[in-house]
């Protein structure tokens, strides 16, 4: 491109503060993760999470410094009935603003325990109380009501750049996703995001390392700027490249994100598996649907984890017939009628033991295709030939045809059996 | 307890701080709940965490800003060879130190791409570039060596009130794990925790909802301070509560530690299933191996997910004979012998069906115990008299004993799989 682009908008910062002990003491936090990728997809994105422990006083001078930075700060957690809550209380100190009692946010709480058949405690009492000025909002899984407040309190349609806003969330997935997915997202978008419109490009890669497609992808990584942001995500056996679009209206914002498209194939196009934002048995599940084909699968380092990932799926029952995992040698041959002497000769980590466990399965369970999973997981087992990490897949069908792959997987027993489990869905899919 | 406790010394502050912008995009940031885990066990916590984009000036003043407040700060990420990583220049700029260039070190990294037989980019000449009186802390495991620094610079042996500690990590959990164990750990015990024992104890509960283990453990959790502290970590189907007592002398541990067990045995002894830090399929695999049984599994709903589990057990051979899945009702009669009547009258969702997959595939497998998981995970399939969620587990074996247990789990389809799983390994060791 030669013609400079326009200088663009400073991007709205907003940042999460999350609030738990258990956060710092072994839990794994998955709200970033997810708070991230749906901001990106409304076209805003996180600049910034800090995580602290239940300390008023820290976590007072957290929101006053992180609202010092930012245009819109998301704290979660914190806001449940006992003494270790302190969320209200630390928001409250750092806006010099006083606690409200809302004798209403009580009665829903009673009502719902009554319905639950428990006794409410005086202790729920304190979730009832509320920044002065805040919006409530409703909490349909939970007791803690959320509150959103704008800083200083501004009267509707006030320009955006002036806002600042603060969200409380509690802290349990299940009642914050809701709440931020129906009220907070829809706020933050139309406050800091409003003529935006984005898209978003999801592609899987397959068979090209992270660091590889990195390299692939950096020089259309390197025109990030706001309204265009990648992100590239790994897990065991798969690299995903997200782009994200966004313009002041849809065509636009279309526009771009081809282009984006084009100039992602160009780099990477050879490596795409599928686009979109299903997981890989998903993907599977459809075009096995599609075609009106059924699986079955034997699996043996992997123990379970492809029938495990295939009825992930909801409804998997239509494709899926079912799996054996003969861990036992003896049972590969009494259950799938893979020949002993298959495995006195070649081994059971092997393409003539793999075949003979995909056909096996197909015939045993009377599948259109027969999927086997053979491999040493290790850590034990490995020897020169085939060292710990290798792995056999075989694919029975559909009609007559078989093929086998060998795959040298790294990342101990437990990325070596899930980046199995990953390429084994892969190449059913490359097989159909 | 009457007398009086002496005054506790403040703690030490530990914080950490993530670099990376993949980080706020959707990658789930699993380094945290690690490093806080291992702090613990040493006698020491994390203060606070923070995540931050590939930034240079927010990082520096994110850096200066810990700095402040902490006694150790570690920085994980951005040690990479590329213009976005940006930790080292952050972290100079932020101390007002020069990077010195360290040609040993880019000695190495090229003699370690040579044994790779690639090319060494000119680019990775930026990873020998070290703080002015850092320690270079060696990289077994990727290029990118770690980087410890006194501040202010310190003899050793100097009272370690004094001192603050910065410690700069990659970013790789395989990179950064060794490193963080072998060479960190010991020297922030050694330096902010020197004269602590630490004892840790963690009891598995089950049958007992994580708000109501909370409840019952408040009055033992409310004695926290420096030197004793607690954490109650919930996973599907599992609460785990996790004790660290820290003394001078390890003697004073150890007792202080049969204190707290003895306190908290009384509040929830009656849900502890086992002690320590096995999985519940290591304490299963252990419990069958030590009375030499082997064990088979029919699952249904869980789809794999049961073996899946065993089979993570390194040496799973041993005691894991098999599993078969037969998710189409016909396959648990062709395969594991349920009779079509049993079906037909009590559905496959029931104790006759699950009893009969489990005395079939304990048959086939030719196993001690034979363990079956049958449910309705949803999000369709629910009835009144069975709604989603209900899953029934039978164990057949050892001897001529069946056990059959109704299960009613929550959380859509994958809280139901994933609780009936653990639930299922449980059953059967209660069983044994």
């Amino acid at each position: 491109m030669t013609a400079p682009r326009p200088p663009a908008p400073a991007a709205p910062r907003v940042e999460l503060l999350c609030v738990g002990s258990e956060l710092l003491a072994g839990q794994v936090n998955t709200h970033v993760g997810a708070i991230g990728r749906r901001l990106l997809a409304a076209g805003l994105r996180l600049s910034r999470e800090s995580t602290l422990p239940d300390d008023e006083a820290a976590l007072g001078l957290a929101i006053k410094g992180a609202l010092a930075r930012c245009d819109a700060l998301i704290v979660c957690g914190g806001l449940g009935p006992t003494f270790d809550d302190v969320t209200r209380e630390a928001a409250a100190s750092a806006l010099g603003l006083r606690l409200v009692y809302r004798p209403r946010i009580f009665d829903r709480i009673r009502a719902r325990f009554a319905r639950l058949r428990l006794r409410t405690a005086a202790e729920n009492k304190r979730q009832a109380f509320v920044l002065a000025g805040a919006r409530v909002l409703a909490n349909k899984t939970g007791t803690a009501p959320g509150q959103l407040l704008s800083i200083p309190p501004q009267p509707p349609g006030s320009p955006s750049a002036l806002r600042r806003t603060l969200v409380l969330l509690p802290g349990p997935y299940h009642e914050l996703s809701p709440m931020f997915e129906g009220q907070v997202l829809p706020f933050l978008k139309k406050t800091y995001a409003r003529s935006t419109r984005t898209e978003e490009l999801l592609l899987h890669l397959t068979g090209i390392p992270e660091s590889l497609a990195d390299e692939k992808l950096r020089r259309l990584v390197g025109q990030a700027r706001p309204g265009l942001s990648f992100t590239i995500l790994s897990s065991p056996g798969q690299v995903d490249f997200h782009a994200y679009v966004s313009a002041p209206t849809a065509a636009r914002a279309a526009a771009s994100l081809r282009k984006v498209r084009a100039a992602a194939l160009a780099a990477v196009g050879a490596h795409v598996l599928w686009e979109g934002e299903r997981p890989v048995e998903k993907v599977l599940a459809d075009e096995l649907g599609r075609r009106r084909l059924t699986l079955a699968v034997a699996e043996s380092c992997t123990g379970g984890m492809v029938g495990a990932a295939l009825t992930n799926v909801p409804g998997s029952s239509a494709f899926f017939r079912g799996s054996v995992t003969p861990y036992a040698n003896d049972l590969k041959a009494s259950l799938l009628g893979v020949s002993p002497a298959t495995i006195a000769r070649h081994g059971s980590v092997s393409v003539p033991c793999c075949r003979e466990m995909a056909e096996g399965v197909r015939r045993l369970a009377g599948a259109s295709v027969g999927l086997a999973v053979t491999g040493i997981a290790g850590p034990a087992g490995g020897t020169p030939a085939k060292p710990v990490g290798t792995v056999f897949v075989g694919i029975a069908g559909p009609g007559s045809r078989f093929k086998a792959h060998k795959l040298r997987l790294g990342g101990g027993r437990s990325g070596v059996r899930g980046r199995a489990t990953v390429r084994a869905l892969q190449l059913v899919l490359q097989a159909l």
